[in-house]
């Protein structure tokens, strides 16, 4: 009986083989990178978003993997938590690098993308960001210099954030030859459509008083600013770049009132000997829209513009990368509810792809974070409730009521100042039927840059 | 071409098909359960263990998948964050339950488990674990209680913790009527083999004066306390009771003196203001040989042991639970070597499986987790490092110098007393060739328990 159970099973098989070479058409990669977007966040999505015992859209996906994360630091050493540049620099080029390089290896050479390699092949190609389309995630499949911060003409020379003094890459700048600040480079290079937040470095001017968007417009490109102005959006072959944002976009929740994580209220006592008095959490919050978002395109409609413009009449494919930003700037702002509409957002533009691949089979959709972040779903209450002294962590803690109405404990404890730090697990990975032939259960990422080359049959 | 090397495949699939029914033999299952083995803990293993660019055994298993975990309270609501008791049951028995609960549903009605099905279909049936054998783990596939500390005559009626007051069950006493304590259970119920710690819970004796060891013994279990007995081992029918331990088993590793995660030294300033003064992390410490370990039977030896035990000259298959116990209760006590000892004696026990299964196809091995946990590898140094300020985590880091000679950093800040809290992502599952007919990529813990039952062609 298993013998034909087997053989009927086969022929199925061969129909099937038969029936998708017939209509398949040209293959194409869209990547959904979540930044920061690990296990502890995948929870914290579905739990909210679809209860404990449902199911997130990503946990329908027919392939899930591991996915290594790999970082050296000047010396060589091994560094065990990486950044978004140094990770997405990994995923486009297959190279092990440093923090903050940008599309460059571990010693500042220039390494071709996937995204550049599937341009020169002539296959057309997208980066959609909720983030500017300068930050590093984007920029690391279409630009190469070695800071991050090199978003402009201006910081091409040095920055400051957050106190920090940001050293520039000057070798980088085109006064010196180099190929621009990021701006500059996504203004001229490859890129058929570029959606997403940053204006305020398109729009900075390099010595000659040109901009970045002054470069983009001089060859064509039709710029959107506004929602409006990408719903007027007709086509053809110009590249397309969408800014809708100085910096990153506005996301889409936020807790109650604004509110994020917070430390426990301690009583007198507690400060006197911490076996004293009492420790109380912060109130329950509710996550609700964010009062900012306003007319923001969504990472859904974004997404959708971006696979029409890259698919129609298009006989050669496409190399896509979409990009839910904010998981990882949420979490490093302590804001759960701000991380879960974004990682909602992921969800949808998931869906938008998946939509697609039913008529384009030929489509290899990879959902995948960069690096692991400080979120943890941690007990309410404490496992040790019934301790007789006051219980609490020592970082900050949000409570969230989720949608099906219980609290979820979210703790945040990697840094006593004013954002919270990455952290070194494996992220996960999750693929469609296409993903078979080319993601194995546990990779690097410099794997995941050969298994996108292998299924669109690239080199470099 | 394509199609020629489908057919070819197809032939090469047929006869392997054939030859594997022709030696297959029965069907058993192998769990391993990693307590507390998360993501961010199987990464740290991979680190110390591999170097980053290294792989576990576990990454090479061909089936990967994430498995959420499901909790509720006596109220019906949903907790986001688990116990090994309510785990485990719902592993072993396919049923949500309450945290503490061992083998009983929410409503604490006892549930047949997967363990207790095999043997009722004939088939033998094993556990293994470095805790205690009456632990939560173990003692949710082969007992029935409401309260995990239930573990033997005298804390069925009650007993105390960490300055905690455990309830009792006396219910569930034998002199009430019940199946007794979780000793008891284990002395008298259908396990073949039962080896770990736990002596403590089999010489206490009931009212009559009757221990759970004077139980096995009455029913002619051979009976193991050292190491030395254990080898002395020579097989035969009746139950195999290996106690190794008064409790827990030593560890093999431990930090550097015996030192785990510590706070960061401040300075007087930065009590003034922790805008001033400066933040001293503790010294890198190296993972080096527990002293205490003495000659504890590895998890290696145990496994090797059960295997021989459960399949020789057995027609009928086995199932077989294996726990990695303190990967979790080092988490607890913020002591990454402890755990990453215990990953590595995880590791040496799937290997003895894998072995077993070279010549026995029809094994199914699963490596999951129960729940996560608080360790979190976090940068080295902060990726704030160059801001004007100290920066550092409100809980305890270690540093751990890897075998590969880079400084892993690990946070442990979930609770400011003396025992960390577990945490709520889902967890990690691999499997062999044999898994891939009954594990999805996405399960609950109560899928798995299906799976397993569907696997051994089993039903309660």
């Amino acid at each position: 009986m298993a013998f034909t159970r087997y053989l009927t099973l086969t022929l199925t098989t061969i129909f099937a083989l038969t029936a998708q070479l017939a209509i398949a058409g040209p293959k194409s990669v869209i990547l959904i990178i979540g930044d920061g977007f690990d296990d502890q966040h995948v929870t914290m999505g579905r739990n909210y978003l679809k209860g404990q015992s449902g199911k997130l859209l990503l946990d329908n996906m027919p392939v899930r993997a591991a996915v290594q994360v790999e970082t050296v630091d000047a010396d060589g050493n091994r560094l065990y938590v990486a950044d978004s540049a140094n990770t997405a620099t990994s995923i486009a080029t297959g190279t092990i690098t440093q923090i903050g390089r940008i599309g460059v290896d571990a010693e500042d050479r220039d390494q071709e993308t996937v995204l550049e390699s599937a341009a020169k092949a002539g296959l057309r190609t997208g980066l959609v960001t909720t983030a500017s389309i300068t930050d590093a995630t984007p920029a690391a499949f279409a630009a190469h210099v070695t800071v991050r911060s090199c978003e402009d003409p201006v910081s091409v020379f040095g920055t400051e954030k957050y106190g920090m003094q940001l050293p520039g890459c000057p070798q980088d700048a085109k006064i010196n030859g180099g190929l621009g600040s990021i701006a500059e480079q996504l203004a001229e290079g490859p890129v058929d459509v570029a959606l997403g937040g940053g204006l305020q470095h398109f729009v900075i001017a390099d010595e000659q008083g040109t901009s970045a968007l002054d470069r983009a417009k001089d060859r064509g490109t039709y710029v959107a600013l506004t929602n409006d102005e990408l719903l007027g959006y007709r086509g053809g072959d110009a590249p397309l770049l969408g800014l809708f944002d100085e910096s990153t976009l506005e996301v889409r929740w936020q807790g109650t009132d604004g509110r994020v994580a917070e430390p426990v209220k301690r009583s007198f006592l507690n400060y006197i000997h911490r076996y004293l008095g009492s420790a109380t959490p912060p109130d329950i919050m509710r996550c609700e829209a964010n009062p900012e978002y306003g007319d923001t395109p969504s990472l859904k409609w974004m997404s959708e513009v971006a696979i029409t413009k890259l698919s129609k009449d298009n006989p050669n494919g496409f190399f896509l990368m979409i990009e839910s930003a904010s998981i990882d700037k949420k979490s490093h702002d302590r804001d759960s509810c701000g991380s879960i509409g974004e990682i909602e957002q992921l969800e949808e533009a998931l869906a938008v792809s998946l939509e697609y691949a039913k008529t384009n089979p030929n489509t290899l959709i990879i959902v995948t974070a960069d690096h692991a972040h400080a979120a943890q779903i941690v007990p309410e209450p404490s496992l040790y409730r019934n301790a007789p002294v006051p219980i609490y962590s020592p970082g900050r803690i949000a409570r969230i009521e989720t949608r099906e109405g219980h609290v979820m404990r979210v703790n945040y404890a990697t840094n006593n100042m004013n954002s919270e730090e990455h952290t070194g697990a494996h992220v996960p990975l999750y693929g469609n039927d296409s993903a078979k032939s080319v993601i194995a259960p546990f990779m690097t990422q410099r794997d995941l840059y050969h298994a996108m080359m292998n299924y669109l049959e690239l080199s470099k």
